[in-house]
């Protein structure tokens, strides 16, 4: 494999490693466990460890090593938290995985100018648990307690994009090492700039090939004065996903909406005890004012039943919607417990929302016939979904199954004027897709990494084709 | 000049212009008149004339165009209405203008995905024209009526972006074409993806540096169900700032907030006969449902009195807020006719909202020191303002004033983490702050310029600093 990408010089490997251990001391790790857990991600992706682990404290000590990484050509994969979904962590070419976790300070919490600075390994559980005083939170969460900077450069999303945006939208500016060892701060903190080239959303869901993103700084909003939350079961995925379009039509400023189809409601039903009619409903919570929740809640109520769905409950307790969203946010959870000694995999793509219905019934239909077992959870204001798809490794041809099933899947949303990645990334699971998905785009993509990463680095084999 | 960029290959120009004029026959224009105006933008920065204009009339013309220029390696530089503030348009080193103005062309309206395609040269009223019968509208409004590639290239704003952003929000994606003919559409028209480089984000704001926007695909919003706008003058600016930040802080999803200061106010109520009182002044939009935009109407007045401002006067009747409007589109006019026989240089920049009131309450002393007059107006709810500039350009001494007072405007608003513009972009007239800005971050804006464009014929002499 080395040949191709020119990065791999397996002499050289040894003398960084050796350079990087007398900087970091015991804080460099070449054991095998360590490096394993460092190149396998969530799903069923094949992981290949890293050559070492190295843990950073800070941007000085990123820069000493990606200095020695470009003098001996050695790879460099930055490391969150390890929850990501498409091989992004992988190191196919061995080298250094450089862990973010003990980059964990929130540095600046601006209230007036709703924003804060972080380190790139703060988690995002842990940023909001630090902002509850201050009557602020940031809203972008993708499932797993995933760290600040895996999310910014996975471009992450999750359930209050529809409202608030994804990463992209959140992320005012970071600060990165470049593969030279330059430290590039990629803005200024003012909320918007005409200032040059967009650095900031070059770097946001670079996925590390571009550079180490070592500080992030992040829009963020108020804690809402009220929150209503509730589900609403619907006859079958067309009319639960026309309440949805509808619902974003009329200007209803909803925070969440998801949809479960009747498998992953029977999943959930199963695993958190929530005793749902099991057919496909949506989840939803509106954020606002006492007077605009309930506005907004009795207005989707009608909208949902000139499609046929209801009855709308809704609530606004905090303990309801808590068990509400703990329910949505294990979903993955709950769909590996109902299908036990198998491996997951989870996927996603995302439509324009008039295609969704059409996308997620084929999807559906698709996966029926293939006689695969894959539960639908959707954030269908976006028109994204996913699906949790098993297999047992060790049956070639259900594996072959599944990765037909994966590829129809792409085809049909990029036929659909779609893309093959909503919010998981491209990694090297997906890399397959890129020329389909952006044509001469991605000839753009490879002169731009040429550019920025002569050596190929930075985190190689990672969404560009070769 | 020309040895510096390597561009300028004086005997190639004339064999550019005679192919291209071999394409388009008439649409090709070499005549003073139209070369002049194509070389000038709205204020007294330098306009220097292309050596033809090109009026084209679909992308693939653009495509043999950029070959042609391609191969006599001559400037081309994309017009869209003229209306830039920095020199965006100008032709340092002569080439090829290649006016969009008929490419005028509304391709495609999704009522239901919330989003259409446009050709570059659609105006952005031309573009709510069009939209009014699906109940829909485009929220970007840079004062003039400037086209939709124009606005792309400039990452335009404007008083509607404190609720609906910039144009790096609300573009889904664009076709261009790349400096080597290539055409490039940057993303599906899914609302979101995590597939790849940010292809979209780096083209908007590159002020057509790295190839030529030829279509764009935007996101639209529902026309709000109710509307509410007013004005509130305060006592002081620092007042009027304090009172925008607490209406952010409180999340009210305020659709505008414009703060004018008292010569501005003057200047208005001359020009437009409002007959406010000539005091620093909010002007204030809301959308939403009735019940929420009073709601957020009576929010803010409690707000305003907080701050010893009011009394907030709101009205929900159309001509009432046009006129209101219509007046605050009118600033830069108004100034300028408040100033006869002197010529206007308009500038901008943006700082966290937390330093806007200290960063504008300087700057006012800092003109009336420098015996300047310069009306200020702002995009409060973003931390951006503007000052109309004027000054007589054979008075060598007055000129030296207002370049003195826009150095040190660009490194307050620096010194207070801001940009030195927030929407006018940098073309040729902010090239020198850009390093101050970004520091080694135009060394990756130079590396990416340099791969996509190596022989620098997009825009040359814009952006970045020699």
């Amino acid at each position: 494999m080395s040949s191709t990408v020119g990065v791999l010089k397996r002499n050289s490997v040894a003398q960084a490693i050796e350079e990087i251990s007398g900087l970091l001391g015991d804080r460099l790790s070449t054991s095998q466990a360590v490096r394993d857990q460092h190149g396998n991600d969530l799903t069923w992706n094949e992981g290949m460890a890293p050559d070492a682990v190295a843990f950073v404290q800070s941007t000085e000590e990123v820069v000493q090593i990606v200095k020695i990484c470009g003098t001996y050509e050695v790879p460099l994969i930055p490391f969150g938290t390890g929850t990501s979904l498409e091989g992004h962590i992988s190191a196919p070419f061995g080298g250094v995985s450089v862990d973010m976790s003990q980059m964990n300070e929130i540095l600046e919490v601006n209230p007036q100018d709703l924003d804060c600075t972080v380190q790139a390994g703060v988690t995002r559980k842990q940023l909001n648990e630090y902002l509850r005083d201050v009557g602020l939170f940031f809203p972008i969460d993708p499932g797993a307690d995933a760290s600040i900077g895996g999310m910014a450069s996975t471009r992450a999303s999750g359930t209050n994009a529809v409202r608030y945006g994804t990463m992209k939208d959140n992320v005012i500016r970071v600060v990165a090492v470049m593969p030279d060892g330059e430290i590039v701060r990629t803005a200024r903190r003012a909320k918007k700039t005409a200032a040059g080239y967009d650095l900031t959303r070059l770097m946001v869901g670079a996925e590390g090939t571009l550079g180490v993103i070592t500080e992030i700084t992040l829009k963020l909003h108020g804690i809402p004065e009220a929150i209503s939350a509730g589900v609403c079961p619907f006859p079958d995925i067309a009319s639960a996903c026309e309440a949805a379009i509808a619902t974003i039509q009329m200007g209803i400023p909803v925070a969440r909406i998801e949809l479960l189809d009747e498998i992953q409601v029977k999943a959930c039903n199963a695993y958190s005890d929530l005793g749902l009619a099991e057919t496909p409903t949506l989840f939803l919570e509106f954020h606002g004012s006492d007077t605009s929740v309930a506005e907004q809640s009795e207005l989707f109520g009608s909208i949902a039943e000139e499609w046929g769905g209801g009855p709308f409950d809704w609530a606004t307790k905090t303990e309801d919607r808590n068990r509400l969203w703990q329910a949505r946010h294990d979903v993955f959870w709950a769909a590996i417990d109902s299908m036990p000694g198998k491996s997951a995999m989870a996927t996603d793509v995302c439509v324009p929302i008039s295609r969704l219905a059409e996308c997620v019934t084929e999807t559906r239909k698709d996966l029926d016939e293939t006689g695969l077992y894959g539960p639908i959870v959707g954030h269908v204001g976006d028109g994204n979904f996913h699906i949790s798809l098993f297999c047992d490794k060790d049956d070639e041809a259900e594996v072959t199954a599944v990765y037909g099933l994966l590829d129809r899947l792409a085809d049909r949303a990029l036929a659909m004027d779609g893309t093959c990645t909503g919010e998981h990334g491209i990694g090297y699971g997906k890399k397959k897709y890129l020329v389909k998905e952006h044509g001469a785009g991605v000839d753009v993509m490879r002169s731009i990494k040429q550019a920025i990463d002569p050596k190929n680095i930075m985190n190689p084999g990672k969404i560009l084709p070769t």
